[in-house]
This record gives structure tokens, sequence and C-alpha cells, in this order.
């Protein structure tokens, strides 16, 4: 059945995409099936990872974003991934909101996920909903996080360019940019750059960037204190450049995607695309792998041993690791 | 060698603690061995996860509640967790700026711990270092998380009880109090409730537990308003009280505990506890037993042929659920 939606999903069938995006998040081996079909397919997308607190109008430049790569003739894949909503219908609402504002482009596809069981498990359906998208023939990718935490990270291992988003006046700012934003960041957007404090939020990164001491006032140009040009670097590295935005009026969202653009121009004359396409290999590998070893196991366990274990544990008769290499011993 | 440190942890001696956390902690065939061992002494602890947005006022909180506890003559051990720092120091920092202010007794004992590798890995190494510090004999044990996303549901799964911290004036409230904490909340905590807003963040809470309308005003006594008093109610549920706090003056700890101990109550004398406990132990188990069997897998796969794999999925040559299946077929 899943082989029917393969040829029109990928001849750009929009019924046949929903249904396939319907299959991946059910699960089950008609879903296996039907990634494993696309996966030839699959691996022209660039897909771009966008997070930030909540307050930093985040959600808003994901749009301005989508309409300046539709301005540069592009289709664009959204999706919102929501792990602070584990059990609301929020995303839904977001979708709607969303929908008003990017309607009726058939250029613009929008997906909304929140948590179903586990946070492995949402990075890995979002996985999975990029897959299908990739395959369906979208240019780019947006994936939207709430957040900079640890679960971003995992969500945002998927992406080839993340964007950090900041705004300015969230609180204090030691705590709202954290030394590890650093490392996962491709390019900062100071958002909502037309309010106070905008200039202050850029020189924070940059002083985390080693570009500014800690003591200089407000901030000039970088090559005129003899500091490198954001971007690709003459040693193969890449420095994140810092793009002001005001996402309500689309000011800046160009030159976001032209960073993008240029992010995207490195990882290719580089070899870091080679090497963030192993290291996502890798993952999958290792979450379809668990899974599937767990589910064969269980199989093999007589009715009833499983829920004995447990209970046995949960009264402290028998410690989990005793009592996980007793099922091990007793099902080879 | 990890039993050695059996009896002398039992007795309380904080050497045999400290070293048998940093066992745990590095994991491996010892660790599993020494908690087995000190399973069968847990169950005794108290358990409170403690979380919200950066802001709040949370670690703070957590000082001014263990204060409280040593108040009532009983011992406290603090785990704090920061997944959204995965790769800086930040926990360090985090325990020496406490260390000043509980320092010197012996009836605290705190712990900091940062992500390494996944999240799941970090839900259990917390899980792990509750289980050590249970059977240390401490009475109450403070898990506190940086915010409430999916990350903290899972952290805080090992809590028995859970307080969401929000503070007035942390930028846009519908944002800030998200409709899940409702779902994971068995306390809320106004932390600087002696700003302004203070009662609009009351207020905001109130309405989500549908004890307010939204059109109200100040907010007066809710018995008056012929609404259910917080805490156990008379159908077995809990209704989440809300306690304002001044955590810097230590203002509204002991209420806040004395809720906690109310909660305790409510768990023993309704069948809530043995069910968190078997969701524990199913959580445990189900993590274990995958890590086992991916590790007995690998041992069994010949040389290289993981790397092989996972370099073609990258090169899209074969897609991760066929390389699995075949992966799994060949080491049957």
């Amino acid at each position: 059945m899943q082989t029917d939606l393969v040829s029109p999903l990928l001849a750009g069938n929009r019924r046949a995409l929903a249904r396939a995006l319907s299959q991946v998040e059910d699960g089950g081996s008609e879903a296996r099936a039907l990634l494993a079909a696309l996966y030839p397919h699959t691996g022209r997308a660039h897909v771009i990872g966008v997070t930030g607190a909540p307050g930093t109008g985040k959600s808003t430049l994901v749009n301005a974003l989508a309409k300046a790569y539709r301005a540069a003739g592009q289709t664009v894949g959204i999706i919102a991934v929501d792990p602070t909503s584990p059990f609301s219908g929020g995303a839904l609402l977001g979708d709607r909101v969303r929908m008003r504002d990017l309607a009726g482009d058939p250029g613009i596809f929008i997906r909304s996920m929140a948590t179903r069981g586990s946070l492995g498990g949402l990075a890995r359906a979002t996985a999975d909903v990029i897959l299908v998208l990739d395959a369906a023939g979208f240019d780019r990718i947006l994936v939207e996080t709430v957040g900079v935490g640890q679960a971003e990270v995992e969500i945002a291992s998927a992406a080839h360019t993340t964007i950090v988003v900041e705004a300015p006046g969230l609180g204090d700012e030691v705590q709202a940019i954290k030394a590890g934003v650093l490392e996962i960041a491709d390019l900062f957007a100071v958002n909502k750059a037309d309010r106070e404090g905008a200039d202050h939020t850029v020189m924070a990164l940059q002083m985390m960037q080693g570009l500014a001491p800690a003591s200089a006032g407000h901030h000039g140009p970088r090559s005129a204190s003899g500091h490198p040009e954001p971007g690709a670097q003459s040693d193969g590295s890449w420095l994140p450049p810092i793009v002001k935005t005001v996402a309500t009026r689309g000011e800046g969202a160009e030159k976001l995607r032209d960073w993008i653009e240029a992010h995207r121009a490195h990882l290719q004359a580089t070899n870091k695309l080679i090497r963030r396409e192993t290291a996502r290999a890798a993952a999958a590998l290792d979450h379809i792998l668990r899974d599937a070893l767990l589910t064969a196991l269980l199989a093999r366990l007589p009715d009833g041993a499983l829920s004995v274990t447990v209970e046995a544990i949960a009264r402290r008769e028998v410690d989990p690791y005793t009592a996980a290499a007793r099922l091990l011993a007793n099902s080879a």
C-alpha cells in the first residue's frame, strides 16, 4: 500500500505527501517500508534548524525567512517542533496562526509536531518528517524548535545549518545566552533589533566569540578592530555571523537567507557535509537497532514475564540491572 | 572493589559517598554492581523535582527549601541538573555558588550534573545518583532542572513531588506558563512574590486550573468563590497548591516544605506511590535492556561492519531501516 504513495509523492502530489506524513507519524512496518522506499530520493534539501528562547519571535522569523526563500524561487518545508508542549494541542493552534500568514502558496508546506512519548521519539519522528519533505522535493526545510536545551541540540543535530535566535531584553543575559549555544550555532539572529538593547545583545554574542572586550562600548565594524570577518575563514573554519532582524517587518530576512546559503556553500566546499551525514546515519541506525532489538526480546519473553519483573523492581525485591540480566539470560 | 564502598556508604561515610558517585557517573560494570548492591537499601527518600524557566530564582528557592528541611531536622541531598549546558563547565560554577551558601552543614550534600552525550543518558545518570543518595540515607532529595520542556519532564519523572517555579514579569505569560506544565506540577511556587505582577501570575495559574475566570480582577481567597481548597481532594485527586515565595529572604519556604509533606502523605494514602514506582521501574528496565542488547549486538558484528554500514547510509546507498535489518539478520 505504501508504495502507492511513492510515485505521486515524488511527483509533488500534496495529498500523497499528507498521507505519507500521517503514515510516518503513525510508525510501524508500513512507515518503515515507505521511508526505505523514499530514502534513495533524499539528500537534496538543505535543512535549517532555528532555535531560541520563547519570546524571541522565532516563529515570525521563520515565516519571514520562508518568504525570503520564496522570493528567490525556492520551495520551503516548515517543521515546527515544540518539545515543551508534550500534552496539549498547542501545535495545532500554531499551525493555524502560520497558515493565515503563508496560506495559499503551494511552494510552502507546514507541519507541526508535539511530543508523543519520549524526547528521543520526537527527535526521530522529526528526522523522518524531514526525510519525507526532502523526498517530496522541497529545496529548503526549516525546523523550528523552542529553547536551546539539550532537547533542541538533539533535534538540531538533523540540521545542516543551525540558527540561534536571540532578542534584546529577555531577562538575565548571562542565563539567556548560554555558552553551549556557541557550539551549535552556525548563525545568530538578533531579532526585534529595533528595540532598545539590540546592540548590547550583539556585543554580548561577539564577546562570547572572543571578538569584543568585555569593557568595550558600542561596537563598531569588526574589521576596523582587526577582528576577522564572519563566515568562512581561510583555515577552513566558520565564524558564525550575527544578523540583526525585525521579523515582523521582514527586515534582515534576506540577509539571513544569504548567510544560510553561504554556510551551505562552506559545508559543500569542505568535507563537513559528509561528516554531518555520517553522524546522522550513525544516530539513525543506533535508534532503529535499539528499538528492533527490544521488540524482538519482548516477543521472545513468556507472557507476563515483563510485568512480573517490573513489579519486583518496584517493590525493591530485585535491582533493575540484575533483573535485566536475568531476562536476557532467560530469552537467549 | 565496589562492594568495599557499600557498608561505609550505608553507614553515612561521606568519602565513600563521593567515591560511589564518581563510580556511578563513570558507568560500566562496576557501577552496575554497586547500584545492584545499593538497590535493596533504597526507596526511603522522598524525591522532589524543582523545575522552571531561567530567571525564576529556582536555585535560590532550592537552597531556601533545603534550609527549611534542615530546620525540621531532616537531611537533604541536592542534585542540580542542567540540560541546557551540554558543553560548558557551568555546573561546577553553580556548585561553588551554592557551597558558599550551604557550606559546613553535614546534613546537606550537593551534586551538579551536566549533560554528557544524550539527554536519555542524563536522565538515567540522574536516576542513578538519586539511588545512591537514597541509599546513603538522605531523607529528602531535591532535583533541580532548568526549564519546563520535555527534557525536564523526563528527568522529573524520577520525582515523587514536582514543583514548577514561576516568577512575575518573565516575558510573555502565555508562553511562559505552558499548558503541559499543569500535567506535571504537584505544586506551584510563584517566586519573587514581592515583585509587581505576582498576583497576576498566581491568577494566571488559577485560570489554568479552571479556578478563576479570565475576566476576574484581583484574586480573593478561593474558598470564598466556592472553589475547592488546594491539596488532597475527597475524590482522591490532588489540586496543586500555589505558594508565593521570596526565596532570597527564605519567605514561603516552610509553607512550601509543608505542602510537599502533605503531597507525600497524599501519595502514601492513595496507591499513587506504588504506581509511580512501577513506572520508574519499567523505564529503568527499558533503558538497561536497550543498552545491553545493542552492546551484545555490536560485540557479535565483525570488525568494521558497523562503520561500513553507516557510510553506506550516509551516501544514500541503503536506507537505515534496511541496513538495520541486514545487520540483525547477519548477527542472528
